[in-house]
This record gives C-alpha cells, structure tokens and sequence, in this order.
C-alpha cells in the first residue's frame, strides 16, 4: 500500500479513499477496514446476506456454536465505546462473542493515557499492540478514520471498523437494513421503500439511501415533517445514480402501496440543544406515526422496520403482536448476524463456515 | 401460557403469578423466571443443593471444569446491575463463566437508549436480542417482574433472574443460604436458628423465614434492638405455617442453643437517610455482636453465617480462625455454585452434569 | 508459612518478606504473589523470557493459540484496578485470555461494599472467593500488599499481583523492560544503557536500576534535568552492588555511545500539582528529546525504548520509521507476553507450555 500522509490521505474523497481500506493492493474492493456504506458492492453484500445466513442457521446447533468458536482463538476484539451505546455495543460484542474471539473493552475514554497528554493516534497505536480487531465510536468526527489511518502506517496492522463516529456514517447499520429488507422481501430490487419521521439528522436513512444504487428499479418515498426533509445532498446522488424518489408529508397514503416502511425517531435532542422550548418525545404528529390499524392496510408481503431506540412513533401495541411482517425486533438481532459475517470475512474464516454443514 | 395484560398480572398475588414464571404450562413449578424465594418447593431445593454439589466437585480437576464449559457454549447472559453490587455481580458472573457461558454486562443504565426516551420494556427486548439470560438488579421496584413480564410477550423468551432488584426479594440469596445451612448442619429439618440484628430492613431474613415453611420442626429465634425488629407480616406467615420462633433482645444467652447463628449488619444509611445524627458503624450495641469467646460456646456441629458485607457486628478475629463453623466466606463461595446449579436447570443441562463422573 | 501479624510483617524489609510471598516455604524464591522487583532471580528472569518467547511463538498458529486456551480452564482472574490505567489493565487481560483463563474485572471501587463501611480486607477476601488470581491496582500504597497479607491468612490463598499501585513498585513493568533488552540485544550482560528524562519520579526507571544488579558488567547513564535527577537512594544501592553509573545533563553526546537509550515522560501533573505555573507538555528542554537525527547515530544493533505514554519527549516523525531500533511498541506488546509467562509459572503450567511443539 502506497504510504501518504495524513493531509494526502483527507484531501482525497471518498472514492479514492477506498483502495487504502482494502487487505491489499491485489483486493482494491474487500474491506479491511469498515469505515463507509460505499465501500460495499452488490456482489458483496450478496456474500454478506448468506454468510450471516449460514452462521445463524449454524449457531441453532450446539454442535454449530460450538464450531464457529472454534474459528477466531487467536483473534482478540477491542470494542472502543468513547460514546455510550448500549445498543450497537452489545450488537458487535455478541457478533465477536459467536466467532469464538477474545474480547475487551474502554467504555470511557477518560481512564486512558489521553489524560496524560497522549495523542489519539499514539493511544489507538498502544491499543492496537493487544487486540486484532478494532471497533470504534468515538465522538470526534473522523476519530475512526484517523485510526485507520494510523493502522495503514503501523507495524502490525489490525482492521478497524466505524461502531458510528460523531456524525460520520454507520456502515454497518446500513449493512442489517440490507439484510433485513432482504430476508423479509425475499430480494430488494424492484422494490418500493418509504422511509418516515426525522430524516434530515437520523443517520441510517442516509446510508441505506446511498446503498440503493446497488439494487435495480427500486423506488424511495421520503414521508417527513417539512422542517426535516432528506438532504439535498442525498437528493442530488438519487438524480445521478437514476433511483427514482419522492416526498410526502402523510405516511398512511402509501402504506398499501410499499414494501418496505422504515420508520424513524424524531431526535427531539437536537432541538432541545438549540434551545427550543416547544415540542418533545410526547407529541408526535399523528402523520408520522405508524398507527395500529395501519397494519391491516400493508401489503401481504411487506415488513415495518425501525433502527431502534423507538419512542411514540410506532404504536406500541404492535409490540405485542406476532406477525411476519413487525420485523423491528428481528432486524436489530439480524445486526449481530450480519457483524459476526462481517469479521469472519475481515479474517478470512468465510470459506470455512461456508463449507461446514453441521 | 395464558396472555394477560400487565394490569391483569400485577392484580395478582405471588403464588397467582408463579405458574407465569414457568417453562411452560406443562411444568407449573419448575421456574423459568426467577423472582420469588416462593417459587422453590422443598424438591428442588434439594435438588439444587445436590446439583450445586456435583458442580463444585467436577470443578476441582481441570478436566471436570472443561467439561461444565462445554455446556452451554451457544449461550450468552447479560448481568445488567443498574445498581451497584460487585459481590452479587461476580457471583453470577463467576457462574456463568463456570457453566462456558459468554458473557456481558451492563453497569451503568446511563449509557442506554433510557437517555432517549425509551422505555424500559423495549430496552429489556433490545438487551434480548443479544442474550440467552437476563440477570436484573434495578433499583426500581419490580423493574425484574416488568422484564420476565416483557419476555412473556416476546417472540424470543429468554429466562431473567432477579438479581436483587429494589426493595423486592433476592431469591438467590436465599438459595445459598439453605444452600449453606444444609452444608454445614447436613440437615435443616428440626434445626434451631438464630437471626441477628437488622431484621427489619435485612432482605436475606425474610427470604430465609419464608423458606422455612419447606422444612420440618424448624425453630427460629429473631434477636433485634427494639426498634429493628422482624416485620408483623414474616410473624404472621410463620403462624400460618405453624412455625415457631421467638423474639429476644441478647444474642448471648442463646450461642449456646442453636444450631446456627445468622448474623447482619445493622443497615445505618437508612437512618442516616431518615436525617439520624447519633449511632452509625462504629457504635455497635455489644448485645447483637458475635464475640470471639462465643465460638467456644457455640455447639460442637453449628455454623456462624453472615450475608456480607459485615462491619464490627462479628470480632474480626474471627476471619483469621480456621474453624469449620465459621462459614461465611465459604457462604459467599456457596452462592456461585447454587447459582451454577440453578443456570444450569433452567437450562436443562443438570441431567447431563449429574451423569458426568469425571 | 509461618501466620504473623500485619503490624509484625509490616516491621520487616522488603528481604524478609520475600520469603512470605513465595508459593511455600519449600521453594522460598518462587513468586505466588508478585509485589517487587527484587523478588526476581537471575536465573528466574531468563526462564520467564524464554517462556514469553515460547508463548508468543505458539499464539502464532490457531493451533498453538488453541492449546494455550487449554492451559487453565479453571482459573478466573480478577483485574481490580481502582486507579484508572488503560494500558496495564489491557495488557493483563490480554495475557489472562491467552491463557484460556476466565476474566473478570472493577474498575471502580465506588461499586464495592466498602462503600457501604466494610474493611478492605473484607473486600479483598470477598473478591477472592470468586476468583484464582487477583491483578491489583489501587490509589493507597501497600494495598496490594494488604490484599497478599489477607490471603496468607484466608483458607483459599490466591496469588495476589501488583499492577501498580501507588508510588509502590510495579514489577511486571520491570520485567517487560527486561524482556524488550534481552530480544533487542541479545543479552544484558555488559551493555550501557541511557536512562533519560523524569529520573526522580518515572516508577519505571528506579525499577529497572534494582534489577541491574542481576546482570553482570552493566553501565547506567542517567540523562536528566537537575530537579529531576535519580534518587539518592539509587545511587547507594549501585554503589553497594558495584554498578557503573554516571550523571549526564544531555542526551545528544551519549548516544552513540549506549546500547539502550530509555526515554521516559516528564511528569508535569506533579508540578501543576503543586502549584506551577510554567512549564507544561508544550514546552521540552531540548537536551531531554530523542531527535530524529539521532537515530542515525545510534549503534547499529541497540535499541529505543519508551514505557509510554510519551507526549513529545521522542520526535513523532519516529512513530512512522520502521528501524529495528525502534522498539517501543513492541515493549507494549512484549509486556503481554511476559505477563502471561508470570501468570503461566504461578499456575505451574510453565512446563507444559514448553513441552508444547505445536
């Protein structure tokens, strides 16, 4: 791999930033590490889906669990959570825990060396002298990219993948929603997908909307409060990747027409921030709330979806009903999954699960 | 199992609820939830105890605790201690490991999505998606009971164990108290016990009192300041269970009398909280401290236990005698592996160590 | 062992306690619990180097990394550490995983029961009774030694490790060092070696020196600024064991002359500490900074070492040169391996380990 500088390295965009996150030269497009949604092919993310298949169907086993822990012994995970989430901390630390790898973690960077003065690419350098693997959500912008980019110049380089630093994308959220829309809809091309609620901060739909350029004839329906409207930015990338879009400010019109609604959280907290004194979790607006009887108006096949915290956006009585299509729950374990598929892949062991048919 | 509403369950009373907290409707009384010190019949606690037993032995060569890590390798458990409890922590951790379990924790609810507004059953669904079994201390009374409720309702039901949680019971100590009685005295049936100090704010007394109404001819003798005396309800349950016990102001007469001693720390934060400004650690009253020269007293086969954590209500010389009835380190020791052993039933594996002669 | 009192023990020199940390009074050198750096012999040094060089060869290959795993499947560790320290605390746990051995961890004595007025003693044995092996760090001086007293007197004796507590020693940091000298040159004996920057307070450099006096022909070179030169009691220890040292005010002259240079930070937070107002990370005495020029005028096989954190003690430039010169990041990692060599001869696994040819 050529070695840059780190001003070498940020002048560059995302594109070009590709081929330094790759194993090696001779593999421009597998990642080693995981820092952007883009990064992932079709092909790829094909691979994924029935890699994360396989390890769970394996996992059901005694038998199967016990051989995926065979697979990483020698492989040590640190899960470096600058940033509370119990949630996507939980997920990766489950997903290392079925491949059999030895865990650890920082849970609060003020116990670290960073208090003495250390700089941040010296603690991610000493981080990385114990462990193989890197799992990072930090609040700086640009925290993962930056230990990424420190591992390109070290002596034994160890992946790292973005656990959803400061702003920064979330790519292996957006990796489950792929997963997810796929097991439920059985393929995702062709597919009609709304997405609801604060789609101006909420980060997931954002990545999963930068994924669909991998799938054919897909249509995307933007249903958000006028003050919370998808980016421009997005928009512009839509128009030139040909993804047919549009915006609405009701979900119940569509709800008989998609296949796929992904709901969304109204991240009050950045109003609060701003000062606002008006609003909060307590009021939704009845136009973005996904409503108990909505259900019986969706499609047959056809699944109702939420990255998750979820306040009053959703009805909660549907959390206590059993069908097919309520796949919140499903899609938040189907992110372990797809992680565990993920780091087998990173090592290499994809081949091996593949072949063992326990 | 019947569905009821959360309203509906907690109208009902304890031994209403326990046939909810089992595996299924087939196995009214072998609990899948762990709530109440009520959900043991005198069976399964002895049963417990000669599986707590088997487990400890097989752990003493390293080839019997290879074997009890082979058990449950597809298993993961979640200690979520939104209150601090290293001792009950690591007890239930130190289990878990014993039994090959993976293992994680939650120790701190401030890093949860409960920051965003969520509630605590979808943070208990979230947790789930990860894990096998939920061990809950929460300083919200019934936060524990609104968990196994939740998991009631879920797709994916996994066991959660009260770990301690508010004011409500603390099951498992109970359990490594019997655990210990029936160690050190062979037999409890007919046993005389003594029970000193805070009686009125002491969870492990009335867990124990209760417990008794499994065992014959038992005998108790509660010995308590005036003011801290064993609550009208525990003296009401032992009259209707035609056990008897009598309350006394002076430990000492008695040493020589009971089979065992139980003694407990006088809970001093709670009158501190109440605004008292006189009386606190250091200014035990003699009558409720165990003395040194009371082990001579004591009977040739009895056992002097505490809960832990003790502060001067036992002579600390104590801790440096080695003799056999000074049992209340190996009390704590005992809980990890009664708590080994009710894992491991819930399980399903106890059948399986039971056959295992290594 | 002989049963003293703490006021008795505490009453003798670090000499006369030796013998009451050794594994029985049969082998009165071999460590059980590991609290100075004068407890290593010559002899022990080079048999736990070797080992950490036979561990590190094994983890290599899953299949050696797979039969270290099997080394202790009932041994749990507790990594206590009240004091916050990324570094130890990862390099500890990373060498405890390797070893297969169970892991558990506090990180904040706030969580502990002597919050609520029990004795550290009490704590320490309660702590034990869940685990095998105690790794200690914490704020008060002579805690560890406390925690190794208390298990001298406990039926179940664990070893009890320091990590680093106080101003105390922290002697596996020694051995680390030893071990980074012995693989950069081959061997110890004769060689001249330049310890430079914060003399008076770096724990890591007082260490070091101690450990001199096992290794034959050796010359020291303190490097500091006047305030911060090596102790006086230093100095009469080399006297009484014979080894050259020398007083230097600049580190440029001397480099080509040595064959290890130890850089180490200046400890500003003591100054602030105590009220200084200039000063600071920013501004170093050039005559106490490893330059980049330097490097070209070290001998050809030597080595530059740092415990880290470093701040700007050493040029950045250095962290992205690959010489094998430049050894400080594999004295972190090497610190892994040792560790897990100490712990392996604790637990009498040493031979097995070596018999292994995977």
């Amino acid at each position: 791999m050529r070695r840059i500088t780190w001003a070498e390295y940020t002048a560059l965009d995302v594109a070009q930033r590709i081929p330094f996150l790759a194993k090696d030269a001779a593999a421009e497009h597998e990642p080693f590490h995981v820092l952007y949604a883009q990064q992932f092919t079709r092909q790829m993310l094909d691979e994924l889906c029935a890699l994360a298949d396989h390890i769970r169907r394996l996992h059901k086993t005694p038998e199967g669990a016990a051989f995926l822990q065979t697979l990483l012994p020698n492989r040590a995970a640190l899960n470096l959570f600058a940033q509370p989430s119990t949630r996507t901390f939980m997920s990766f630390q489950a997903a290392e825990m079925r491949l059999g790898m030895q865990i650890t973690d920082i849970r609060d960077m003020a116990t670290s060396s960073q208090a003495k003065g250390e700089s941040l690419q010296n603690s991610v350098r000493t981080f990385s002298s114990y462990v193989d693997l890197m799992v990072m959500r930090h609040p700086d912008r640009g925290a993962a990219e930056l230990a990424a980019y420190e591992m390109n110049m070290a002596e034994r380089r160890i992946p790292v993948i973005n656990g959803g630093s400061g702003q920064d994308q979330h790519p292996t959220q957006a990796l489950l929603d792929i997963y997810t829309l796929q097991k439920a809809l059985d393929e995702i091309d062709g597919k009609k997908i709304a997405m609801v609620g604060d789609l101006l901060r909420g980060r997931t739909v954002r990545s999963l909307s930068y994924l669909m350029k991998n799938y054919k004839g897909v249509e995307l329906f933007y249903v958000a409060p006028d003050r919370l409207r998808i980016g421009d930015d997005i928009k512009a990338f839509l128009k030139r990747q040909h993804i047919r879009y549009s915006e609405l400010d009701n979900l119940e019109e569509i709800v008989p027409v998609v296949d796929a609604i992904y709901m969304t959280r109204i991240q009050w907290e950045w109003d609060k921030a701003a000062g606002a004194t008006v609003g909060g979790e307590g009021q939704y607006d009845p136009r973005f709330v996904f409503r108990r009887e909505y259900l019986d108006r969706m499609k047959k096949k056809s699944c109702l979806m939420h990255p998750l915290p979820k306040i009053n956006e959703i009805d909660p009585e549907l959390d206590y009903i059993e069908d097919p299509r309520i796949v919140y729950w499903r899609q938040e374990r189907n992110g372990m999954w797809i992680r565990a598929a993920l780091i087998a892949r990173i090592f290499d062991v994809d081949k091996k699960i593949f072949s063992c048919r326990t």
